[in-house]
């Protein structure tokens, strides 16, 4: 066992310290103040062209790609970096759900839907959206959708009821996910779809409102509709039937750079916390860090990012060495794990800043309220703890009821 | 020991309940969407007259000031329904902080003052504000002030920096709490004046975002300035250095005010959570509610909930008994106590309704976000745990270095 | 509502807390040291006179029985004191399981039965035992029994194996639950049987140890068998197929009992852990009470406490007012919550002690361990939580698939 | 990063474990019901022969002192197999306090006393004890003793009264921490002295009943007195005033050891949980492992030791790398944390045994009971958390008063 990380690859993420510091932290205030989502991204299209231009681009891709080239483990401890920032994953061009969005079509699309959906989405020149999750149905039961795509000819023509489809809003295209073969096993009923957002019978219903927040932009969760919406026979990615397995294809990885962001936010919430401790006077020469229950919320605080930390880089050399599948249970336990350790360093932040705290002038706000879904998204806690549980059990001889893997609200 | 609530009063309640669910509660979502209180003003202006023509209103005033007359504990089973909606108390004008401001002022006002200030309150034509907290010196330490007023003639002067000023958005005048004996005990340096807020030398500086929310009127909390600001002496509230006395005078009682909101929350978000329960399907013919966490999340609330509520209204009792000060551990024990099940309640409420539950559609946000401070105002949980350890340490003969008592932000 | 208790009552209070703290508790070591009770036995036969010539006997049952006559609420603040310690509810001969059976006695029994059984029981010159728990079956599943008594002309034989029979070692006889209807509905299979232990066919095989303590009269919980164990016909307590009935009966009053006994325990460990952290010196002058961390326990344990005795009087008072079946949910939600405070409390308590507190040198150690089994015995946790959440849940339309009501252990 | 163990030390592991599995274990259930050590070291004597013949002792040694040469990371790892059983460490010749011992003496002993003690130990033909703690002495503050050795003429006189001198009972000789220069600085007062058990003016009071154990030899906690305890000039190890020196680098690997021996633990009783759950029949065929609180319990215990343990191998690296002094941040975060961790499984895995679970006829129970004292020994998790804030905070510019670092029970 070694836990260092060699010298040639730490040079790289102190860059990308460097530059998020540098760049891509002094934009954030204007993001998490804004309505409008579009001076944000006149702004980090400069950021964006830079981190470019420095080869810091598509940590989450292979070279072919344009990407970093990385390995799961090392695209982990990036993502712990741009997480931080809540734009950081924007600057380098790997943020959800266009990051995910690019993994699929790399794996699935043909060459014509690369050359037109994924090069660009690769240039950081249009953004996509993912829409899976209905109002309607349980997103922790994936394999229940009411969307549907008919085939008629050539085409297919979709009728359904998406939400939380985040980035929808200004979006190139929406992967979609429909049910095309009602009668077949429950896994194999969905497939995946490309289409553009100016396709007819495509409706983008509104921006939700999300925990005080109308959103915009790339910053937004859209309701949408599909109502008569034809695309031709070729918009499908992947076989018929596979979209499920397309979705867990996405999620998979996906729940590894989530984990290793949420890790981000919680180095960040934790700086703070120690810095407010620092310098906030209680009364004359006495400060707020001389108070031992601020003392053990940071020891704890310490003591579990970094136990988590390691749970996720370890899932993520896991899915390195033996492959997804393999490692569900890894990756299914940190889902839950971090987005608890995330809730409980947030909280200690905020009410080690007293009434700063709960205000817009920090950070945290955005955080706390914006990764309250980190427990729901991907697969609520309660479904992955399930999955751990149902493996585990599985060991030692007792079938629980199989149940659908967990569905994802981003 | 008797847990019966007489026949007449009960009336009362239901009375209230009924007029809170058919008046109140449909305005309350144009209020939680609302960036302009303005509108949402004029919509309540014709509710609040209703409410006060059946006499359910001021239920903290005693009767001669035109209020309900109850005793305390009875205002906090009032309270209890009334917070069911972020609107319910403006409703009866018996909301922050122009309630407390009218206990204040009932109690240590002149009769000019009483006449120029109390009676348009008592009325419900104006606002008022409450300017304590500052941005610069902890609310946990209300001993340390940095606001001086200082004799000049027949005037004061007042300098200073305040924050956390709610509803100073549109108030009509601010008691102010500054420093005038600088060289008193700690906790006789400090007196309240009574500003109207066209004062020169008064200025709002901004309303602070909070929790996503820019705020706007009555629904705000503002930063303050006081710049060479003018009063006569005769805006001097009580006697000089009787300001910390005031505040806490002001303080007590309002945080069983609090609490029973508090209580009153958490029964609309445990009935919200066990409406979903019951009638989302997870998949064809399978309620959430069969699933075994979320009934343990019932039960769990359902016992927090009830145990609490015992409390909060044992303290009242407490204080109609005996008074405030013998109370004051059963009165920081609650503070803290409560607004923990507070938080435990609307975590199990949003997690329950899964993506919905982060969303603005629903009020569960609004409450998540906006009682995140109820772990801060009228003093953070880990000052009340001081106190009450304090006391009950004095019983076994130890005495803990004298601390000053919580302050408030609100 | 009024919280206050009558000065009579009050009067009668006081007598028991000086009565336990004078005679009961000085016998307390002895009896935790113990592997053999029949010193302690001997040693209480002496306290128990006096209780009884002063009338502090049996609260738990009617004057007409010999008891104190008192309403549930009011045996319940009994409780409360007499839990402080482990032998205080022997003193006043109301321990389990023998006031239970006492209950079951006078309500069900024959004359015959009563003059044989209850009324050397109520003098406190027998003991008994309650066997029900079978170590094959569920506990938490009490209609699913493997006890069998089968008719046999005049004469029941039973055959079966039980275990948790508190007290069997050194009883006069055990009260039996066994199947008599196998063809029945789930709840109406078992029937009662009075069972004297020197019935051949009856066996002691051992008094299981238990967290450490190998367990000796009334202070063990046995395995028992039933080998062809042969009673007439008119041993059986009430109707064929009454026994799930007559445990409910007996359990539901017992949770009122054992919730506040749970109270007086958490007052005795918060007494402990107050004058510990008043008096151990940590440095030359500073107290380990001044820690903040110490102080956070003691507040929140207060606040724990104190709410949760208002709920169990408040759960008494409801049964008391409208019956046990009517007060179900309260009963179950302070059966969870209660025994989780208690928890607790005890860890903080012997945190606060340090090494000390792990020791049998303070009757923390013998809490701790014996308490464990608070979130077992008669109902799990976990199955009283979803019998909470099956009858709130009704109220809302979803009728979760019935579940038979939580078993008892003791 | 490299997560793997290589494939030689892999074998050596599974070779312990099987050790463990096929001649440890069957010995254990004599051990837990033992009020007598002597027969269980009468049956371990020949399963120690065995070990050690096959290479499997001292794993905590160099291999100049017959032991296994690992790195603090591959003890861990052995540490965690062994910790699965009471007397896995005592297997092995590992156990605390002879482990400790051994690495001192062979650290700071004269060639004499090498002779004397360490190669006797080492061979496990005797056994030792470490005494520290005392009772009129807070243990989280190990600088401030009153036991003295006070010089007279070629010898040392030393007086005081220690307890939680683990395994006492029949050690061959203790080391002993004892004032020598009460003018020094705080941390440099106390010298170590090695004491046999046979001088005269050493006594041993008691063994200390702990947790319901009575305790004896090895298995045993004493008070010990020292009245006017004379032992030669030369019986002093290292430099006078090097006592807390000396205690603090006993107890940092020793920490590795412990934390891993929990995780050992944990595993244990993680398994017993899933095999319960697996097995355990609700109703006919409704197994326990269906429920989904059991499921959650499975999936959070299965997070919380996974994480948990791979911040102890971390910590146990970093001391490899960079030494025990840098990496004092993560040694007291995984003390606290990882206690923490083992009380949570250890309750889970107690609950989902229900009745069975409190019973003695599991090791539960005596986890459960014994491990208690795995928050307090060692240093108490309050202690460790300041010890970890205050070094954080440092980095953020405040110095919080210094403190003396934690202590020891064991």
């Amino acid at each position: 066992m070694d836990f260092s990380v060699p010298e040639p690859f730490q040079a790289t993420l102190n860059e990308i310290r460097a530059f998020l510091d540098e760049r891509v932290i002094p934009v954030e205030a204007s993001f998490r103040g804004a309505d409008d989502f579009a001076p944000v991204e006149a702004a980090m299209r400069e950021v964006r062209a830079e981190a470019r231009a420095r080869g810091l681009w598509l940590p989450q891709m292979a070279k072919r790609h344009g990407g970093m080239g990385l390995s799961l483990l090392e695209h982990g401890l990036v993502s712990e970096i741009l997480g931080r920032s809540p734009i950081g994953n924007y600057a380098l061009n790997c943020q959800a759900p266009d990051a995910g969005n690019m993994e699929v079509l790399a794996e699935y699309a043909s060459r014509a839907q690369r050359e037109r959906f994924l090069d660009p989405l690769l240039a950081g020149e249009i953004r996509s959206c993912f829409a899976m999750t209905e109002p309607g149905r349980a997103g922790s039961n994936p394999v229940w959708l009411e969307t549907k795509a008919t085939r008629d000819g050539d085409e297919f023509v979709i009728d359904g009821h998406k939400w939380f489809t985040s980035g929808a809003d200004g979006a190139a295209f929406a992967i979609v996910m429909a049910v095309t073969e009602p009668e077949g096993a429950p896994h194999k009923r969905a497939s995946m779809f490309v289409v553009p957002t100016d396709t007819p019978g495509y409706s983008l219903v509104r921006n939700i409102s999300v925990m005080g927040d109308p959103g915009s932009g790339w910053a937004s969760h859209a309701e949408v509709r599909f109502e008569g919406c034809r695309v031709p026979a070729s918009s499908m990615l992947g076989l018929p039937g596979a979209g499920f397995l397309i979705a867990q294809a996405r999620l998979g990885p996906g729940r590894i750079h989530h984990c290793m962001r949420w890790i981000g936010i919680c180095e960040r919430a934790f700086d703070m916390m120690c810095e407010r401790a620092a310098t906030r006077e209680l009364s004359p020469g006495k400060m707020l860090g001389e108070k031992q229950t601020i003392q053990n919320w940071i020891a704890e605080s310490r003591a579990e990012i970094d136990s988590a930390r390691l749970a996720v880089l370890h899932a993520a050399w896991r899915i390195d060495a033996v492959g997804q599948r393999e490692a569900r249970v890894e990756v299914s336990a940190i889902k839950f794990h971090v987005a608890k350790v995330l809730r409980n360093v947030l909280e200690r932040a905020i009410q080690t800043h007293g009434a700063l705290g709960i205000t817009d002038d920090t950070v945290l706000s955005f955080f706390y309220r914006h990764e309250r879904g980190a427990q729901i998204y991907d697969g609520p806690d309660e479904v992955h703890k399930s999955v751990v549980a149902r493996e585990l059990l599985k060991r030692h001889g007792l079938d629980v009821r199989r149940r659908p893997a967990p569905g994802a609200a981003k």
